[in-house]
């Protein structure tokens, strides 16, 4: 089938306001928000329905032509990204935009893929509920891509990843049958969970189209708290000594070392360090319940004064209002940002144990340094979850085409080190097309094995999503 | 290979120790405890560790015999059980019992399929945290069988299944290889998630050696209340009235029909009814919080107060300590054994979403007593999950081999039931041999056949727990 043939029965599928075949229409879904990958495509095609992503799917399928689909194109890894040969099919989900229900009784919300997540956080709050998935691109990502990913972001300590939100899926398969998993059940045990191998797949065994989700109930009281500390040990003991003092109601626990802050207060205009002196740790602490009134505050000094008893902590400001917590958190989002101003940034997000953490960041660091005399690590994020991530600046007044050139092998010593600790080289981005081969190395032969097979099961053409996920054989 | 052979060369696998051949013996593990599946088997193996466990598969593979693996034997679907054919190979877990690390820093607990449920409660108690996953059989039932199965339980509404309560697995495969999924991460997306393959599987897919679990911050506050309602809506309308006011403080909301509730008062000695009159309905609220002395008789009474002001409840009391409460749960806990009394009980494990809880009811009890006048209904369950166990006892002098001969029809009544309001027909059971071929009615053929070649991609010999879980083709 000719490009002309194929365009002309796309467009006949899903009409003339669900194709693009335009290069400057099309170029804003071929590369991702960073510009760090690039791709080509034969169309972009938007579907407006399930019934239409199928087709789509069976006529590609048909014309031996892969599809790549594609959420709201924030990924970190290029796993929505098509490759250069100008063959593949972008599918992108952005027209299936409804909400097809909220059922607050049930807990449950129904949305299409292409929903955005901040939708979603505002139709539950709109029902009293809590829809508590949270991450910095939730303005424009999508639940498509937060499911084919399983997202984490800041909830994670308390509600799990989106994985743990789920509680059904509609999928287009790769053969264009459609599996209607949809349901709003919290017990179904009637054989093999299905849903499970989608979530996380990045889109190579199938079309995420639709998902019912579980809402919360509303949070209706916070507190917040910026803690200086000594050392990641120090951060792991007061995760200990929180949790022993506020239950559950701790619900964010994020990490930043002082090179993170030093970037954020160079570079985020109206940026200030709330505390004195220089602490070459810092810790955001969130407590947060359900009931109003709930004495958060008063909870939250308790502890931080059992703190600084057992010199846990150094110094520390708990948030006076919903001002001072915006700006507390504005200081944890914005050094991805601010990092950009350093030269090229190499980053890396893994996990591993709560409880090697500190281990973790001494080995981790002194491998680095020593690779590199003078790098500038910048080491942050949720640390109640094991989740750290590892991003490089280089040493100041160096090359940055130099540094760039020595990225594989730095990704290899925070790799490696990931794995001598049992973790993961790959915490919440997924591996797309950045991670796909390096996964060989620190991933079992057998569990590889197996993902093999589970491709080749459903998508024994691979042409769902090819080049992802799986290394090369 | 003879019967001699192969029990000849178990022995040299795992032992004197290891191997059961003689027919008393073996006895405890060819019925389960109702006494309801019974089969027969060529020996009964017990391995004392993983490898054991892989070179028994590996060694039943080459002789072409099927495993049959088993836990604490507690199941109500017969998932467990050999057939009667006598070649088969009960694996059972039972000597794999160690704990092999608690780490309450990183709130995991890795522990072997064969430790008892219980224990793990304990151990994680000692520990100052709670592992949630409470059921009847907890006291016998294994961490194995608990994954096998997905166990629901109690604690559902609040904590998940077990497969929400778990991080890692290490599965023997039914070609023998052993995965080393033990991973204790909070996040890891790297490929996809096979765990979720192998929890809910009912051992059809490989036999699940050892897990890492979820610990959480111990529940130190408690308040729980019986409370009489005139119907499934004003349950259904309560579990909203108590959520807007306490929150994530619910934790427990069980249902149970003044039927069940007769049985129990009439058959377990010591049991009373708290309130005066007779009412049609009861439901047995729980707040927790990890905090002491949170407050939360108080706040229940606040929740019930406003109850009455919107005539959702009729009466009510809170339980005034342990004993209190204790008792209470046991009139809950004790209407299975209650109902054994009056005949055959026909047992349905349904689930749909609460929502629809009150349409569902009203509309099952109708088709039940046009099938069966006099036919007494035993509603209870995990109301606050969308599950209710509708179990069934015959009219009052009727015959119980008439009433039991109907037990499929009746069955098909409450499931054509639980189909129209989208719902499973195993909440928390699974499906084992009980279900398995009734499924395919139930289950859209797309799915069924994924699950069909999963299984076949898995265990193409088809030797890992035969015939249960997929329908008859």
């Amino acid at each position: 089938m000719t490009r002309d043939d194929l365009t002309t029965r796309l467009s006949s599928l899903v009409g003339d306001a669900g194709l693009i075949t335009e290069a400057d229409r099309m170029s804003g879904y071929l590369t991702d928000w960073r510009h760090a990958y690039a791709g080509s495509a034969a169309a972009v095609v938007r579907p407006a329905s399930t019934a239409e992503v199928a087709a789509v799917v069976r006529l590609c399928r048909e014309a031996g032509v892969a599809v790549v689909p594609q959420g709201g194109n924030t990924g970190l890894c290029g796993g929505s990204m098509p490759d250069s040969s100008g063959r593949q099919v972008v599918l992108s989900l952005d027209r299936m935009r409804r909400i097809r229900g909220v059922d607050p009784v049930n807990q449950t919300i129904t949305v299409e893929a292409g929903v955005i997540l901040q939708s979603v956080q505002e139709v539950a709050a709109a029902e009293g509920c809590l829809f508590p998935l949270s991450l910095g691109a939730e303005g424009s990502c999508t639940i498509g891509g937060n499911l084919s990913t399983n997202a984490g972001g800041t909830g994670v300590l308390r509600y799990g990843n989106m994985r743990d939100l789920t509680l059904g899926l509609e999928v287009v398969l790769p053969d264009g049958r459609i599996w209607n998993g949809l349901r709003g059940l919290r017990k179904d045990n009637t054989g093999y969970d299905l849903k499970h191998l989608f979530i996380g797949a990045e889109g190579t065994l199938g079309v995420i189209t639709a998902a019912v989700l579980k809402l919360f109930p509303a949070v209706r009281s916070r507190a917040t708290a910026w803690v200086a500390l000594p050392s990641p040990q120090a951060a792991v003991d007061l995760i200990g000594l929180v949790r022993a003092l506020c239950g559950d109601r701790l619900t964010g626990f994020e990490i930043l070392s002082r090179q993170s802050l030093d970037f954020v207060l160079r570079h985020r205009a109206g940026s200030r360090d709330l505390l004195g002196a220089v602490h070459p740790w810092y810790v955001l602490v969130e407590l947060s319940d359900t009931l109003p009134g709930a004495g958060l505050d008063g909870l939250l000094e308790t502890a931080l004064a059992e703190a600084f008893d057992r010199a846990v902590a150094s110094d520390a400001v708990v948030a006076s209002g919903p001002a001072q917590v915006a700006a507390l958190w504005a200081l944890r989002e914005g050094i991805s940002e601010a990092q950009n101003f350093e030269g090229p940034s190499l980053k890396h997000d893994v996990t591993v144990p709560v409880s090697s953490i500190a281990a973790f960041v001494e080995q981790t660091d002194r491998a680095l340094r020593a690779a590199v005399p003078g790098i500038r690590i910048v080491t942050y994020g949720h640390i109640g979850d094991g989740n750290l991530h590892y991003n490089l600046s280089k040493p100041v007044g160096s090359d940055d085409d130099a540094f760039r050139a020595r990225a594989e092998e730095l990704a290899r010593v925070v790799y490696d080190s990931t794995s001598s600790f049992d973790g993961s080289i790959s915490a919440e981005h997924g591996l797309g097309q950045s991670k796909r081969d390096v996964i060989a190395t620190y991933k079992d032969a057998t569990e590889l094995d197996l993902m093999r097979g589970i491709k080749g099961l459903f998508d024994p053409g691979s042409l769902m999503n090819p080049g992802k996920v799986l290394p090369h054989a």
